[in-house]
């Protein structure tokens, strides 16, 4: 992939977001949240409750891409209000999806990352469009696409000026039915591998049942994921769209917990090695010179 | 399918669309010119021999969705005016492709059909946009696309105002390497049963393999498609994008010939068999009343 | 696929194997049948069904490979035994189903043609073994196989000394379930692109639904197959395996009617272009020396 | 998938096999060796290495499924035999693949284990015979099928009297060209839940390039596999199959120290829950009582 001027990995060094306390790219983050902002009440109880949990970040989509033209397309600007409201009561950082290259300036406005979801992986004017804004993306790969095809779409973004880009695996299409999608797991060594980007796991899209989603999330980490990204909703049933897929709160609340220990089992193990990684070992440096643990 | 209000097939009746003397989706109509529009000289010289050959409408590409934003993007407006003049020499109407919400407007004065490329498949702002002006539209099926998320598409259209769909087949990504794409003819009965739309098939980018196009022309015509959408090229090694799929207009003439050939045999054949279709049989009624062919 | 030391198409002949009065690779050829030998009466009325409608072969399972243990697996020696009886009232030759190495001797002792499953298309022990018999094998294309995948197969038979394989195009798996398989045409000038076997299609496993057959054979015929396969059965409703993806017999009769005059068209269109194809053109020289049409 | 009568998942209970020391479904436990028996040397060096660095079981090919017949194609019973002394020596069992119902009786005097690849998973004349012995099987997932498709092989095994089954996923066919199969880890946790046999991960295989072979599998211990299967080679540009993607003993000497890490970790989290977890979690009883840790 030697034609990614900027997507690919050229030297030892990864990039590191800051967003408020977050460091993106540097430490696990955990964003959470529902799939759909649906009402002032739904968001906050639900931003409540991740935040106690331990998440980094709340989601919340306001404008929905949906296959068919009479399912619920999002609250549109009340959303983003609502998901102000949020931030501005949990101090939570929010990320929210943009669909059409008119809406990305003012969306910017309101969100802390933009999200381009997996059908506009390659709506190339979207992309360009976000690369002139001052407001990180997490690029989500789409359901079809290679690799190649991913690492391209944040070479639009970069090379119109947003440098900073987070990748995303949420599972590709399979023949399996019985999973929503199939998630690609090595897309993150492969990324790792690839680009210096920071890359994301999402097991709620990537599998679509519930009682995957704990130990796909983990397996994620294991692989070394920079974060995940789950959704959360008090009231799945309810829920406006995605509902069957959501965690409770208190399930998404028992992650944290096997989230956080796993993370500090794979810190610590990696601390006991040390610099004794050896020849031809990828050794991906970040801002504070933390050695990262790749050890072939 | 029953879910589509607008695109579902839901009486005899079919939809023929007419664009200057063209019947869409009664006449088989075929389509053709250069992937890009590239210069003046280029598109007039291309245009001439269609036209000549007995194409019915002159395709080109003005924006172009690349993978890698350093590839070739397309003359924009540039573009559009060649294409207009073109239209003026030769008198065959045009059809471009359209990208962003932006666009739809001032392209659908130039276009007489606006076109949306597989990868916008499912880029729902673009479809509501396009639904509210007065030019039919050709959707492409995304190249993973199944029936089912292909026929939603066209109901953003419709749903939005715009009466004038036009399907067009144009291959499947599969794991077959030596073609580009996998070209799914079964598509055209398909959407033949599914829906009222006038249904294309582009064999170019559905095989991406010079010596594929006729067979699979010729198929696709037996199949009963309304229409071809071909790539013509004079100096396919000097073209700015697809120049190896392109057929040479020599090549296009002789697919001509024999499609016109196969089409009267098809006539010839079904008229022979009149009204003796059986129990079953959707038979399809279009604005004349003339009977279409399906046989069970 | 210069790695093909005996299916590869290495000069302008084409195999052309003498079954009976048939000569496969040169005309035209439609095997027809049941899925499985259930009864004698249930396989003589087809067979006499189909012979009466022009079939020039029948087909009948007597070893099934079904996904469950639990589902009918044929009627094995006495399924084998009934193709006989059909085969001496009818004087169809048969084409029956191998499975398992020790077959292969005795059931050759009862098929024109061996006939191996796409599940079993890289079952390299039963291709060996095949290799060893002296009749003509029908090698079904894997539904996920490539190209290459497939036409490492026949090598095998090739290598071991049987000379008379035939290719079978029955659909790959894709994503539409709307189809149970998707049909690949473009197999059909690809296979004689690369290869010298002669190459038939099967559009009832290729596409699993009634309607779709008569689209898809005249499309297959179109593109230049070799052949069809196609299913028929008196009493679809009662058949022990696929019965609804099944043809009538009088639907067949219809089918080979127009298969018929759509064959007759394209060779007289044939030969109006006589010698005339240009430079590049893939000319197949066939036993009698007539010229194949691939025009380009 | 209620129709599968001994494969699925009935009751709390889960299938542990023993083989010598190792308890297959209850411990950890790590297959190594090459992908070929090439010589004893070969093989002896291996196996002693993998045996160090703390394997349960070696694995090593004698009978090849190769794509070209001009491949090599294994030793056969001089390559059993090889096995036969690298166990005598290290006191590992071995797992060894079959390919041909014929092989069936005798192949399994030498082998611990079966294995059958992921080629014939569908090759039902051999489940079927495999079925009659008493050596347990490995089934691989076909690079291909379904979930639904995979347990139902089990059942052909299971239904002819075998009850030792464990089941392997190996990545599955995506059209992700940079690794050679996509490892679907959720096929992990997707068989935990619907069937009660165990399941082993193939990160050779299931990714096809060295550097991916370490997180994937430490992924594939945190999704809760109960095995791995990993190629390892001491000379793998000397390999004669499969060579690139085997790690050096050494890789997987620190590989074994990192699972052995991770298992630690994930056992000590699992223990500091002991029996809180809550309704409608599906709690896996094993032979000895122990409980396991899917926790919603």
């Amino acid at each position: 992939m030697n034609h990614l001027k900027l997507a690919g990995r050229k030297n030892g060094l990864r990039t590191v977001i800051r967003v408020g306390q977050l460091r993106i790219g540097q430490d696990l983050t955990v964003i959470a949240g529902p799939c759909s902002v649906e009402s002032e009440e739904q968001t906050l109880t639900i931003a409540r409750a991740v935040k106690r949990a331990g998440a980094g970040m709340l989601r919340g989509g306001a404008f929905k891409p949906r296959t068919s033209p009479y399912s619920f397309q999002g609250l549109g600007l009340k959303g983003l209000k609502i998901l102000a409201k949020a931030r501005a009561e949990t101090g939570l950082p929010v990320i929210t999806e943009v669909l059409d290259t008119r809406d990305v300036g003012w969306v910017s406005e309101y969100a802390d990352i933009l999200q381009v979801g997996a059908r506009n992986m390659q709506n190339f004017s979207l992309l360009k469009e976000i690369g002139k804004v001052g407001k990180p993306v997490m690029l989500k790969r789409g359901m079809f696409a290679t690799y190649a095809e991913w690492l391209n779409c944040p070479e639009y973004v970069l090379d119109a000026g947003n440098p900073d880009v987070i990748l995303c695996e949420r599972g590709i299409r399979t023949f399996e039915p019985w999973t929503r999608n199939t998630l690609d797991l090595s897309a993150v060594p492969a990324m790792k591998e690839l680009s210096h980007l920071p890359v994301f796991v999402d097991p709620t899209h990537g599998t679509g049942r519930v009682e995957l989603i704990r130990p796909m999330a983990m397996a994620a980490v294991a692989a070394g994921a920079d974060g995940l990204m789950v959704e959360v909703h008090h009231k799945p049933e309810n829920a406006m769209s995605d509902g069957p897929q959501a965690l409770l709160p208190e399930q998404f609340n028992v992650l944290m917990g096997e989230i956080n220990r796993l993370q500090d089992a794979l810190d610590a193990s990696t601390d006991s090695q040390g610099m004794q990684v050896g020849k031809g070992t990828p050794v991906y440096g970040s801002e504070d010179g933390k050695v990262r643990e790749y050890a072939w």
